[in-house]
């Protein structure tokens, strides 16, 4: 039955991510025998990560073999599969960033991750060099921007490319939560773009949830918010979410009720207004809420870092083994054990979402086996949807990802024209010399000068 | 040779607009004969208008029948082509609309039109009445927004529709003049939407124009607009319209350089903003500069009343028997009388331009004959061109239409969040509750109200 796999994590110094996917690989036994090479830049987080996974492995009695590379290239060699989860320069470029960016006037910084340079520039690197090395490999996209980078990488690539994130479920998971719904029994569709997805169906036991949801607002919602102590990622049953649904006719699903799309602006104007709309602390994106999730992954990563150190620890029992729910084994399992399955994935559009242009990555469920991902063709979304989420997103990311195709920063200088926030052009052009010129970001402002 | 027409003006009792119109129709032989239908809800402007009409064919000697109608009904009957001028409720309610916005914090209001619900719904009504009555004529949509009203109109009935527009050829003129060339020997194309066109090719005897544009920029543009004093209409060479080729890497044509598209905003924020991209008056669209517009109007129409109460005035000497280079009467020649010609015309996309919707108005060159209007195939804009001004352009029309077509304004409040003056959520739901609300949009608010 089993038939192994070789794996490359690109970015697999983030320990808490490559522990997990290790741990769904050894529950995964149509793929033991497999190789998994871990790639980083940060030898000393490499090395802890590749240690913690033998052990791992080796507790469960699995046969996957581990190995480690500074080297892209190395850990491309013979894969079969490409996971890039990486974050180019971690979250301490990207908060170095923001806060440059909030210092021009912007609160919170821009959306989605500010210049987006880094991440565009690597993706693509990354997806460039599969394609020389290992150019029948699947390549998944695990780290954001999701949709700028599968848009991204399938237009300037021939990579199998599919975007993976973990938002939808949560977001399910808390609605059956607080409407007292068996989680298993909810089935939903909620296509989109990365992080503005909409439920457009959402059924329990066969019949419609939106009518079980309009009696939960018109006659608990207010009370529930009264003693409300949402956690930072608690966003899907918020005032904000619920407003939403108001506005846009549609339940916003996970990530998407963050409304973290650049023009959603009204929810985010200041804390004042994050609180109104996401709770005391603000929500996820908060300067409260951000907070409290990089605290969280630094404390994930102490444990790990403690158990690392102590020979003795059981990492099954910090760690139990237990599948994680995320979609990336099953996926890899799918594709390479033709075991089908049905999932949501992120990829080039060609007609699966109707009125969404071909070239731009959407996020819909597909089916998926030995011969591909396959999306299912969904009807166009609704227009308060469209003209009011999907069409602005497209636009946002199309001046983005212009700039960076063209290195004309007159793309970038529009995108910044169109944020609600910037008060003169004055202020758009400070803002773009600004980020241009901030230290550290150099590689970028050479990638603009270079322009021919 | 001649073959007369029946013709029906819709909103005819702007004396400016029909004396105009039938200056150029005595002017061309090949429509000998025809019969003009007056139609104006204003009897008393419809009087003078129509004597000012038989009087000045009878001084030119043209055989041309004028009959005048309050009914649009009778105005339709037998029709083959109809002209709509109407502005619902005339330039006092505009105003008055526009003085409402204004207090809510929208220096200047909203374009296009502030709510533009009555427009639409006397140009939709316009259509329908044809569609019933004279259905083989073409309607020619003079009055504004015709980028909306042709895009209303061509979706919801099945009138052959064209939008004309003076604009483009002002502006060559106008640029012409400054740059020492001869009008006559300028060829262009301007694609794009109403008021929203671009030269995306300029010729001067062969040549192309853009170096010697890039010329007097470097060179003389300084110098010019030191000594400028711009009338209201000179806004072709404005430091705007240059800022706007350096921002978009085309040239904005016509009114496209009075960046009055809606997201523009950067040039519109007040009037000393407008004072530095137009000039001392502040363009076309200031307070000033659109009162000089409306005292022009007055003006005029003074003139010509005082001419209709004199018998013995000489209406040609007012007025002297030149063609006006409207292109109104050359295309109804062109598609009555089989004489082709090339225009430049608002109509359906239908695949005209490259990447924007089919189902969408633009303003194309097009060859017109007895077979119709047959758009020139145009490529695509450049990306700064779609991505910074067509394609928001589309937007708003879209939720403008939107909420008139569905009745439903959380299209229209969705229109004012992306408006970039728009401060809050509560900002944009009490501009729209005063809009709705204001005295004379009782019509409106009803049409909403009435939602299913």
């Amino acid at each position: 039955m089993s038939k192994p796999i070789r794996l490359a994590v690109i970015g697999a110094g983030s320990a808490q991510f490559s522990l997990g996917l290790v741990r769904d690989l050894c529950l995964a036994d149509s793929l033991a025998g497999s190789t998994v090479v871990l790639m980083d830049l940060d030898e000393q987080r490499l090395a802890t990560t590749t240690a913690l996974a033998r052990r791992y492995a080796g507790e469960l009695g699995k046969h996957l073999t581990f190995a480690k590379t500074t080297s892209r290239e190395t850990a491309l060699e013979g894969a079969g599969f490409v996971i890039n989860t990486a974050l180019a320069g971690g979250h301490r470029r990207e908060e170095a960033e923001r806060a440059l960016v909030q210092s021009c006037g912007y609160y919170r910084g821009l959306y989605p991750s500010e210049s987006g340079f880094y991440q565009y520039d690597l993706m693509l690197q990354v997806a460039r060099d599969i394609e020389r090395i290992c150019p029948d490999a699947w390549l998944i996209q695990s780290s954001n921007p999701v949709y700028d980078g599968v848009t991204l990488i399938t237009r300037e690539t021939r990579v199998k490319t599919v975007g993976l994130c973990h938002g939808p479920f949560g977001g399910i998971r808390e609605i059956a939560k607080v409407l007292g719904l068996d989680y298993e029994e909810i089935t939903f569709e909620a296509p989109g773009v990365n992080h503005c997805v909409w439920l457009t169906s959402f059924r329990y036991r066969g019949e419609d949830v939106y009518p079980l949801l309009d009696r939960w607002i018109a006659e608990q919602s207010e009370d529930y918010w009264r003693h409300w102590t949402p956690k930072f990622h608690d966003t899907q049953m918020s005032p904000a979410a619920i407003h939403m649904y108001k506005l846009f006719g549609l339940l916003p699903l996970g990530d998407a009720s963050r409304a973290i799309w650049t023009d959603a602006w009204w929810y985010n104007q200041d804390l004042e207004s994050k609180r109104r709309w996401w709770g005391p602390e603000g929500g996820f994106d908060s300067e409260i809420g951000w907070q409290r999730y990089l605290d969280h992954l630094t404390e994930d990563l102490k444990a790990l870092a403690t158990a690392a150190a102590d020979p003795k620890a059981k990492l099954t029992e910090l760690f139990p083994p237990r599948t994680s729910g995320e979609q990336i084994v099953p996926i890899i399992d799918a594709l390479h054990n033709d075991r089908r399955g049905n999932f949501i994935v992120n990829v080039r559009n060609d007609g699966a979402i109707d009125s969404i242009p071909d070239n731009v990555a959407v996020e819909v469920r597909a089916v998926v086996d030995g011969r591909g991902i396959r999306p299912l063709r969904t009807p166009r979304l609704p227009d308060l949807v469209m003209l009011g989420a999907i069409w602005p997103q497209i636009l946002v990311m199309e001046r983005r990802l212009a700039a960076f195709k063209t290195r004309d920063p007159r793309f970038f200088l529009q995108y910044l024209l169109f944020e609600h926030r910037t008060r003169s052009l004055e202020h758009a052009e400070e803002t773009l010399a600004a980020i241009l010129h901030m230290p550290g970001n150099e590689r970028m402002l050479a990638h603009f000068e270079a322009r021919a």
